[in-house]
């Protein structure tokens, strides 16, 4: 099955917006076996709406449209399907209800205006979005009814679909996950899909796909491998497409068994997995606490771990130990240290883990200290030096790295590379 | 003028990347006044490549092209380009010499394969990407020599132009920047066009569109102004257009005067500003210091004020007193204080920012302390309230704030409103 994305909105045109909505529905679609071969972003503009739509019928098997739902003049989407169709506008009262119910809980009035959000093409499938005004509208076509007479490149043993759904992304996603992603998959009829994501660090994806070379070729024609990389992980994706779900489950843990023996030491969670997550569950669950003593990254560790909800229970918070006086004061970092082999050194590092939990009394301590650039860099010393400690009560480890990046980047890599070191010594012994 | 942005890459139709080039583009043109009327993603496919060309070289002047230039097979836009302008690759000497370059300089061999970068069509003009392999080509096509024999919605008065480039972020900025956007300038001819974006806060869109209503409306037609919202904050973008360019300039400052006679308030910034920028350069020239005492903000505050370069000059560092503890041993906030008050109190951050200056010995202090939620919420402390409190040597000023939003919006609502509120403190009597 193939789809087209069509985003409709000026603000997308100016460059106002990143087009965010169509990564989310193409990487959802994707999942589900269904193949986005085009994505097109066009102006509140009927000719441009009724030529992309030409185009994309005879082209993929669904178009999803978001966008120019709202209730204002310059928003004409549904009224330029409604005349594409050659349907006419009826009230649909649920949708008139839930826009009533919305308007009178902000004590707004009920305008006339407000009353069109309720009106749709006679024809269309309404979905009721119950976390906003505008409908989703699904518009079924027999294969016969095409303005292009000639589809190509589409499965033509199903109707062709367009959905109509408005651009406000959680109004967008909400009604794909409820209601427009269920109702494809019932179009893909028997097909179970099973996906399941690996969560790597520490390897490089060209490193990772040498090392899992044999395993990934060994893997069964129906079950699929992506790569995901980012900053310093790689995530992998196994889809597995079939028609019993329980057995593709299963396949699928044995795949992730073997998988294990072969890179455990890089695999740190899988699916929704933070690496701030994962830490926190193992923290927790040795009823242990946590702090930090920053320098270069200046706080972003302290706020990834709080970023978790209930991060309070292990976390007891930081020192952002940028000055070299606050390193002293508040984590007693000794003046011949700094004086001797600099803030950015291991000596430092170290003493900065040490002091930090005696100064916090937390039972693990992550220490930063680093040139993030642009500036600071010696002939010894080069720009995306980092230092890393992490203390626990008996023991402290400290790695050196080089990020060679902007600024910002650089925290962010020394950031998650902080709290993998972390990781390494809280799993070391399990 | 009108422009089609076409971006080639499998990576987005699948929802991997997220089309950020897009957006920055389609803001690079139409602060030039060049309308990107159409976004297109394709795939790495020659008939695809194909078709779109077609439709936007009948439908728009420029044509901008990112992707599909790597070395690898899969990337094929330099051949269908070549063939779809019927001409042959010939070596570009000064791209061979920047790629040989590029791989000696790395002590990796130049393989044939890596040679291939260096082909171009004869016909094309090419540009040197000095930060890349991939070299950047431009098509100069006269009207007569289309594929589509009646071009619509375009100026007929100029060639059309196609520009290929790298779908790498900074290698497509780079050559925007420094050759493309001037080239296209230049072909807009005599017109001079100047913009400033004014940077406001603590004023939502529709009560900041009323307060400036009459300035508005009493722009010339040649100013226009573009409202760009976002979380907590309103850009407002001036955009002149002429043929004299310091008379525009003159315009535009003397428009910026009037606005500031009515927003004076809510005007931190211009430009590239940002309020972590802004703070910095006030509290630097002030040679004072500064400090961060954070709870519910784990840490985010001192990130954004380090995300500076040389912000080690005035920034000391902080606490994230995130525990109730840390805020007693750290900050010295009385336990009778978080007895009575509880931790999220005014009482409580006022204290976390006094005992803030006292533990780094800094000039002025940043306190928060709030319910980033989803729990933590009691009948009368609701989810989102959060104390903001901030301290100089002379007083101490305290405000209460509800977010209602994601924990982690909150956590960034609450920064950037503490560094407001920083901003008040530091400019109320200047």
């Amino acid at each position: 099955m193939t789809a087209h994305i069509i985003n409709i909105g000026d603000e997308l045109l100016i460059g106002q917006v990143v087009n965010t909505n169509a990564s989310w529905m193409a990487e959802e679609l994707n999942k589900r076996n269904i193949k986005v071969t085009n994505i097109s972003v066009i102006s509140d503009g009927a000719d441009d709406i009724r030529t992309q739509l030409d185009r994309s019928l005879s082209e993929a098997d669904v178009v999803l449209i978001t966008g120019g739902l709202g209730p204002t003049k310059d928003d004409i989407t549904k009224t330029v399907l409604c005349n594409y169709f050659d349907d006419t506008l009826v009230r649909h009262q649920p949708t008139y209800d839930n826009v009533k119910k919305f308007f009178d809980r902000r004590g707004l009035p009920f305008t006339e205006i407000n009353q069109a959000q309720a009106l749709v093409p006679s024809k269309c499938k309404v979905i009721l979005n119950e976390v906003g005004t505008a409908p989703c509208m699904v518009f079924t076509i027999p294969q016969a009814t095409f303005k292009q007479p000639s589809p190509k490149k589409t499965d033509t043993s199903v109707e062709k679909i367009v959905i109509s759904m408005p651009g406000v992304p959680f109004e967008m996603k909400w009604l794909m996950q409820n209601s427009v992603l269920p109702l494809l998959e019932e179009q893909l009829g028997s097909q179970a899909i099973v996906h399941k994501t690996i969560l790597t660090f520490g390897i490089g994806e060209s490193f990772l796909a040498d090392k899992i070379a044999d395993w990934e070729d060994a893997l069964p024609a129906h079950i699929k491998l992506a790569y995901l990389p980012e900053a310093g992980k790689v995530r992998l994706r196994l889809s597995a497409y079939g028609e019993d779900k329980a057995k593709l489950e299963q396949e699928v843990a044995e795949q992730i068994v073997e998988l294990n023996v072969i890179i455990s030491d890089n695999i740190y969670g899988y699916d929704d997995d933070t690496i701030s997550k994962v830490i926190g569950k193992i923290v927790n669950r040795r009823c242990a606490l946590l702090a930090t003593a920053e320098s270069c990254t200046g706080g972003l560790i302290g706020n990834m771990i709080t970023e978790v909800p209930g991060s309070s229970a292990y976390y007891k918070g930081g020192i952002i130990a940028y000055s070299n006086e606050l390193k002293e004061r508040l984590l007693g970092v000794r003046h011949e240290t700094l004086e001797q082999y600099g803030a950015v050194s291991e000596e430092t590092a170290i003493e900065m883990a040490k002091g930090c939990l005696e100064a916090t009394g937390a039972d693990y301590a992550i220490a930063t200290t680093g040139i993030s650039g642009p500036t600071g860099a010696t002939e010894e010393k080069p720009l995306g030096l980092v230092y890393v400690a992490i203390a626990s009560r008996d023991e402290v480890v400290c790695n050196r790295y080089v990020f060679t990046t902007t600024r910002q980047q650089h925290q962010q890599r020394t950031a998650n590379q902080a709290l993998f070191d972390l990781y390494k010594l809280l799993t070391k012994n399990c």
